[in-house]
């Protein structure tokens, strides 16, 4: 049967379930990516695990997020990644090294493989005709450890391109078309696939930036065929041997089809505060601006810096105007130098930033309150950018620098006449610049073996999480309503996350939002805690503390009228039983502090998916919906010891 | 009557006064230089004095320290300082365009000229042959308004350089022979003037980097002769026309006299945590090192930078070691760029940081816990990189970039056998680079009277402060030992420094690395309070929020055994009261929470310098240094309401 790309990656790595839209399928792992950020989770997972060595093809710990050095907590941070990628057996992206995602993409991408990182933008590498996936980080720890991933079969969305891109419309264009036509939940559930005569003209790092921006579609990834132009630009970084053509055959369907004529798209910007804000550039000019920063994966390539810096050359940028250069990566850094275009960014009044993400994830050069700032990075939500009233607009490099240089909101195409600059196309050098020196090697096992984990003051241990009793008898400490966030139950911003890597300490903030009073209490219920909410509970990110936290202070059972799919996921991976109501009415009778027994709990959940218990005196009637493969973690106490027993 | 350089320059712009050491004087000012970190309160000092336009020859704004931004606070003053620079005439150095020493140095810098600045390292001026001095915020703020500058007549301590400096010791070097020799209180009360045969090898960067740390030893500033070295940069930065000759005559003599035999220096390092720590750096070989800082105002010439390029190229740095390289302006990083240094330096594993002051005063790049740092700063107080534990050391650019290399320790000289690397001596371009289009140029009069300033929700007007009370009945909330520096008054950091525009927010930060506690009690303390502490009291930098903020919160006297000299001037400034033992035993009998009575105290100030205090019960015989007119300044309650109440 003729099969799509994303088909034929899929069926390549398939290890359990059918490749029918909706159904859970295992796929095998032949890389991880992990950035600092979650990686420190990672790792400390690994170590409860007592993982010996990674069995993935390929495993990379970066560190890209947390390069802003206030304190020792970020290089404390570093010392322990390196130390466990040294222990565990990845490679190491020291700090500075690059952004994750093109810095991968330019030393170990590989068409026809399949990645997992715990970072959203992982999906970047569909670039190179790879299947991967941003996930949550013991997922990541799970496939180090040999295991599959697990995941509902997508449906594959078919985007046509044909035409060709007119001069100052570039790849950003492109993925801030498709959010200006589906918005900011139009992929969930999908894989995007390009295809059609129009790719001929996209490069891999053109690619890059759209299926970077995937993620903002909320697809489980997008995927390019491994064709020509990854061809070309393997040879680029020195790396031919690693070409596979991968390409969809002839007569392969989509189970959605779309098309794009690009010779209609014109410069676009996502308004503040959503990538789904889109509209012309046209529509928005004479807005004041402020900042103007270009760099992060959703723009990475040497070509994105280079068009600025020729927009840009011999002008100087205006008065008001923060020019906030990030190059993506020390290569990047290193040819851009070579080819001159540094030179006319710093003559034309840039600030040129270290290699990583910087300002994308608000680790610095937030700007001035309410003072638009129009970056070329893929997100805008309100705050990101660490100013809480900020006014953050998304656009193409082109647009970037033509706002840059004249302190408005600025269609780049007026530049010909206003400016009389002529469309800038770059050339680009026939080698890259590679510096695999800087990505430190896994160590041979004897020697790895030795390592010590380098603990800072603030690097905890992952706590020790118990198996399941079989007769529970604890406190409804918390009865909350319908929608309660992951944001709710465990807040992120710059006063949380430097914590990440101390869960005793990040657990004084759970429930924060809800109830203050949370933690104490729940520190003081010795014999464990449960929680009770609403439909809809742990929607928004995936972040794991939301579960570790709550985990670590006694929380056993959560029950609810319904809950979000990826924190119901995380539930089970550390062991807390998510329980619904039979009959939702029920929940109304339930008070705070009411308490929740259990008996013979363990045989219960082995023999079916009903579990009566007795709430305030009552009995309620409670059912769960996890898998055979879930209820053995939950009865080990996680997915953690479920692997350390099985080791 | 013959004299030497400082003699000279004294002369020129005496307006009261008698040039005995010791006695009062008064100096016209000519420049002026603020940074974004104490500039703030300047702008917001000008305001409240009804300024409409400086009078000084030239005054720059410059936007160094507060690089970071991780909220809108940063980023708001940045707006807010380019909006007062346009208000009252000043130039204004955009954020990302250096730090304020080497760029004035370069573009402004003038042999001859005095200049004041709200910048401890004002004094690296000195190296043009400028009489320059880093003095409080208000100093700065008065002189713009036309007046003098009121200062003690130093003693001039005549430092004679004869000898070559051997391979592998620079100018670094030298100043930190002379901190080993006399500490951080060796330069109280005296301008340094370096003369000699030995001067003639030192180009006008290395004698920056001389000037500059004469901060260190607590000098009121160093002073180099305006000599062919003088022209020879001025010819190479495009100013020859700003050249002066300027030497000492023939017999010039000096009040205090000392000699250096250059040819005698070795590799020299300051250990944790005190600049006048220094040993030779082979007497701490092999001590393992974590991070490499290369940058600041303590080693910012292009030279510093490509000297340490030239060791490392070809190269690969210690996997261990973090190599942060912050070159020091937009010029020097096109000059490193142009050169094919920045090549260097990024291929072999430098992470490349934007220009400005950065992780020198604590803005970044902090070191991991307890791990050793070394740096080319000027300083290493105890938390100032932000870490609290932290370990950093002094030392000249090729000490960094040999230990580097290693990931210890490591004197340079060793790098000719151990990596057969010869002593490096980078051949300077004939003409730096020169962005004049980077400094915005005073609005003329008329357009400059319509600004209004911008002002961020985080900026506050200033706090009334009321005049000296007669009878003060206070508590001795601190007793303090030596050598207490701003750092420990005021912390620095990107914790701290966002508040540096909002003084009851900053005032929490008082003292919290001496007591935690002290900002609560002295809140409590409702009739005010004391202070009490050893020799050298207010040492370090010349930050005004060190006075104002405890004034804020009712400090009212400090008793020392001695004071630092700007810190005592910014005491007068805002109305606190510096008192010095007549016998500095009588220290030692004073224990925390002592009631510190003055009887009489407006009637003792005025009739002469003797006051007397009860202290914990017993009479100390204490006496002040103040002038006739700082007296009446603190009586009044600070400068400010002596202005307003002469206005």
């Amino acid at each position: 049967m003729s099969q799509n790309v994303a088909q034929k990656l899929i069926a390549d790595h398939l290890v359990e379930g059918e490749m029918t839209p909706g159904s859970e399928i295992a796929l095998t792992v032949d890389q991880t990516l992990t950035q600092d950020a979650t990686g420190t989770m990672v790792m400390l997972e690994l170590e409860a695990m007592g993982l010996d060595r990674i069995q993935t093809e390929l495993s990379v710990q970066y560190v890209d997020h947390n390069l802003l050095q206030t304190d020792e907590k970020n290089p404390d941070d570093h010392l322990f990644l390196q130390s466990a990628a040294q222990r565990f057996g990845l490679w190491f992206s020291k700090a500075g090294n690059g952004v994750s995602h093109p810095v991968h993409q330019s030393r170990f991408g590989r068409p026809g493989a399949t990645m997992i990182g715990s970072d959203s933008h992982t999906c970047a590498a569909g670039a190179l005709g790879m299947l991967a996936i941003g996930v949550g980080g013991l997922e990541v720890a799970m496939a180090m450890a040999g295991q599959p991933l697990y995941v509902e079969m997508p449906e594959i969305w078919g985007v046509e391109l044909t035409g060709d891109l007119p001069d100052w419309v570039s790849a950003k264009d492109v993925i801030l078309e498709l959010l200006r036509r589906h918005d900011v939940k139009g992929g969930v559930g999908r894989i995007i696939e390009y295809h059609g005569p129009g790719l001929a003209q996209l490069t891999a790092m053109d690619r890059h930036v759209i299926a970077n921006m995937g993620a903002e579609l909320g697809a489980t990834t997008s995927v390019f065929p491994a064709d020509d132009a990854v061809r070309e630009y393997l040879e680029a970084v020195g790396r031919a041997d690693d070409y596979t053509r991968i390409v969809a055959d002839d007569d392969a369907t989509y189970d959605v089809e779309e098309h794009i004529d690009l010779s209609t798209l014109e410069p676009l910007i996502a308004k503040p505060s959503s990538p789904g804000n889109v509209v012309p550039v046209s529509q928005v000019s004479d807005e004041d601006v402020f900042q103007v920063v270009v760099g992060s994966s959703a723009n990475p390539g040497l070509r994105d810096f280079a068009v600025v810096a020729e927009i840009l050359q011999g002008t100087q940028t205006s008065d008001q105007v923060s020019v906030d250069i990030n190059p993506t990566s020390r290569e990047v850094l290193a040819d851009l130098i070579t080819g001159g275009w540094m030179t006319s960014l710093v003559a034309s009044g840039a600030r040129i930033h270290q290699s990583g993400c910087m300002g994308c994830i608000g680790m610095g050069q937030a700007p001035a309150s309410g003072r638009n700032s129009l970056r070329t990075m893929p997100r805008n939500f309100p705050g990101r950018s660490g100013t809480e009233e900020d006014a953050v607009w998304l656009c193409s490099p082109e647009t970037a620098a033509a706002s840059a240089l004249t302190g408005k909101i600025t269609d780049p195409r007026e530049l010909a006449s206003s400016h009389r600059i002529q469309y800038p196309k770059p050339q680009m050098p026939e080698h890259y610049s590679a510096y695999d020196d800087m990505l430190l090697a896994p160590l041979d096992p004897e020697k790895a073996a030795q390592v010590e984990l380098v603990k800072g003051p603030n690097i905890a241990s992952l706590p020790d999480f118990e198996p399941l009793r079989d007769r529970l008898e604890a406190p409804a400490l918390l009865v909350m309503g319908d929608n309660v966030s992951t944001d709710e139950i465990m807040p992120a911003g710059s006063r949380v996350l430097p914590y990440r890597s101390n869960i005793p300490k990040i657990a004084e903030f759970s429930f924060e939002r809800i109830d203050p009073t949370y933690s104490q209490r729940a520190s003081a219920a010795q014999g464990g805690h449960v929680v009770v909410a609403g439909a809809n509970y742990g929607q928004g990110s995936s972040r794991e503390h939301a579960v570790i936290a709550p985990r670590y202070l006694g929380l056993r059972a959560v029950i609810a009228k319904s809950f979000a799919r990826i924190h119901w996921q995380n539930l089970a991976n550390f062991g807390i039983l998510a329980l619904e109501f039979d009959d939702p009415d029920a929940y109304g009778s339930i008070a705070q502090d009411d308490e929740v027994v259990f008996e013979d709990l363990r045989s219960a959940l082995k023999s079916g998916t009903r579990i009566s218990a007795q709430i305030g005196g009552r009995d309620v009637a409670l059912h769960h919906r996890l898998s055979d493969r879930q209820v053995d973690m939950v009865l080990e106490g996680g997915r953690i010891p479920q692997a350390a027993k099985r080791a």
